[in-house]
């Protein structure tokens, strides 16, 4: 749900490359740019992508060129015969080609470091537009390009992502930002545990808050993510719009907020823990070891993450954790009792100060009346006590393996957070 | 790296939506309309993203219905105020709308189903245009549209992905298909542990192949994918090319390739422990549960994987899997002595027939001269002895860490296929 934005002057974006409209590869480059470029105050317009076809790209640049203030082409670029962007641009600017002796210097570098020549085919990279101003790439061998044709300016950039980001940070965005005299801000608000319809009736009516910023959700199975955006003569009017809205959402979301930006809730759990000087300790059933894979996607994670039972057998429950296996046999290894036993065993055999476990039953098969698949209990356990909570998931395996995760990284965030009572 | 392809008729693809054009949300729609439509032999030449603005919509589909034979929309049919299509259709087409009874009572059989009355807002949904036959949506509450306009065909689908594959199967699949007499058919053929340019450089030269298919491969850090595809006049002749092209790299790869098409390889790992009867357990440091993760992915995996310790911290190698201490003392935790202890001592305390250890740097900190960020050790354990293998990963940590899980499936794939000499 998007409820208004608004923008100053505005971008096209030309993706090329066969690998992307056959489906072979995924494109994420139009996300980056899109938000991005968003960020900055810009509208993007509208994304083409093409295959490798020089008569397709040519018509897709001729026209992007006449609608739009900033033209972005991504891919092409490469050493390979089926990349043609630099011929066509050729066609298009009417220019030839001269040879760049600094791109030359920095390949010639690249290679020496690697004890080998220049490949004939990497080569041609020096040749470049005799029109464009060189983007100097320092991630990979193809260089960019800024041309200019009338009021519109095109950049373009190779496909790799790394290096277009590079290349983007270095030169897109200090150009399209320079030309924009208003600031456009923006933050995210990040949520978990309400869907998007459950969230909105907890905010309610938002006219207010939409005249001081634009504001859209995006709902996913891992919670929704809120953006808030202003446009703004100053950098303090802009800020202090952003923390007025953010304000009111806090209030009414309280709990259910556990980040912004780019926090993960991995990460906040980390920093919590640290900031406790507490460890943690995870035993996961139906989770497989999600649970431990997020928490050591963060870099420092072994300060305080000490260890994971991936118990996926009822005897590794027993034989690890301690469960009792009669507790196994009267309510069955998803349950709320063997989920306690579960926090609690693997604080008792690890010393961890806090315990998560998981045990669930994720489909598709494995289900029952009594039990349906998607049925899951999550406890924690610290010194004060254990906590559980019950959750029915109703989707596929995998996304229930993936709520699963979330909720519980989620009930330890609340118990660091709020000390919540047992 | 794409080889040449050959094509039937033409599609064109129109994404409709603010998030998209502004990076809220990754468009994962046009990858799979763009591989489905490949696998159809029919040329995805151009896909256009745009905003919610009408006059641009309109715009694109008018140009899209003038170039090309098919044309598919998605996005823009919810029932909220920023979803516009409908309204544009009717403006391309000059038609106006009729209500359609059937889209009525599958609308109120839907939400008596919730207990509740169909929703104002929804209710439009029943209104459709009046020249257009409709694609009956059983997965949400907006209809699809066929129209045609001279010789070519638009599909105006929903955004939301399952409802959006639901009614392409459904309805456009068969009618591209039907339309096209020549059978095209793909296969891929998936690798991991060689590079693109090494996997190539085995193959050796292509030219005969490239008489009998057409053959691009992609590479991602997990591994290359190659897809071979055929344009033929028959399902004999085209299986037959396939089969050819496929037994030919198949003898030149021979154990990089792990499968094939929709092949996982915690899949393939999974099949051949069921065949064997054996029993997996996991133990992993650097990758944090990952390898449990991905192993549990797979439906039925209860049936061969059995049990995981995640033994992030040095003590719980001691404790849990009763490495020796001195070992790691003398060699450090990431070495080749202690892989092999983490394995064997996996497998000695859960009694699984099958260990695998992961050991290593992830990054971005503790490593030094000696031992690199990326340096990991995978070992294999069974009754028959302990492999251990060396690798230099040279990524950032979360790559390193999804290099490791898969290089460590590939292990445990080889050990059982080829029981590898120790």
């Amino acid at each position: 749900m998007i409820f208004g934005d608004a923008k100053v002057s505005c971008a096209e974006l030309v993706v090329i490359g066969d690998e992307v409209v056959s489906g072979l590869i995924l494109d994420r480059n139009s996300q980056y740019l899109g938000e991005k470029i968003h960020e900055l105050g810009i509208e993007v317009s509208r994304i083409t992508t093409v295959g490798d076809s020089a008569s397709t790209i040519e018509d897709c640049i001729n026209l992007a060129l006449e609608r739009s203030d900033w033209v972005i082409l991504t891919g092409g670029l490469g050493a390979t015969h089926d990349d043609i962007t630099k011929s066509v641009l050729l066609k298009v600017f009417g220019c030839g080609l001269k040879k760049d002796l600094s791109v030359e210097s920095m390949l010639e570098k690249m290679f020496q470091n690697r004890g080998r020549d220049v490949p004939p085919s990497v080569k041609s990279q020096c040749e470049v537009p005799d029109k464009a101003v060189i983007l100097y790439n320092e991630k990979g061998t193809a260089p960019g390009f800024k041309m200019q044709k009338g009021n519109s300016i095109l950049f373009s950039l190779p496909g790799v992502p790394v290096e277009m980001q590079y290349l983007f940070e270095k030169y897109v965005a200090p150009e399209m930002a320079g030309k924009n005299n208003k600031v456009f801000l923006h933050r995210l608000i990040k949520t978990t545990g309400l869907s998007e319809a459950g969230l909105w009736e907890k905010v309610g009516p938002i006219d207010n808050l939409q005249k001081k910023a634009s504001i859209a959700s995006l709902p996913s199975h891992l919670g929704v993510r809120i953006r808030i955006s202003v446009l703004s003569e100053s950098e303090d009017d802009g800020e202090s719009r952003l923390d007025e809205v953010e304000n009111y959402l806090a209030q009414k979301l309280s709990r259910y907020i556990y980040g912004r930006n780019e926090d993960e809730i991995e990460e906040v759990v980390g920093n919590l823990l640290r900031e406790n000087s507490l460890t943690l300790a995870t035993a996961e059933s139906c989770t497989g070891g999600l649970i431990g894979h997020r928490l050591t996607q963060v870099a420092g994670s072994s300060d305080y993450f000490i260890e994971g039972a991936v118990v996926y057998s009822n005897q590794a429950k027993v034989d690890r954790l301690h469960v009792d296996p009669k507790l196994i046999e009267e309510f069955g290894a998803v349950s709320e009792p063997v989920a306690k036993a579960m926090a609690k065993g693997i604080c008792d055999v690890t010393g961890a100060d806090l315990g998560v476990s998981v045990t669930g039953i994720s489909g598709p098969s494995g289900g029952s009346d009594l039990k349906p698949v998607g049925l899951t209990y999550i406890a924690v356990h610290d010194r004060s006590g254990t906590y559980c909570k019950k959750f029915v998931f109703t989707q596929d395996r995998i996304r229930n393996k993936e709520r699963s995760a979330q909720a519980a990284l989620n009930l330890v965030r609340l118990r660091l957070q709020e000390k919540m009572e047992i």
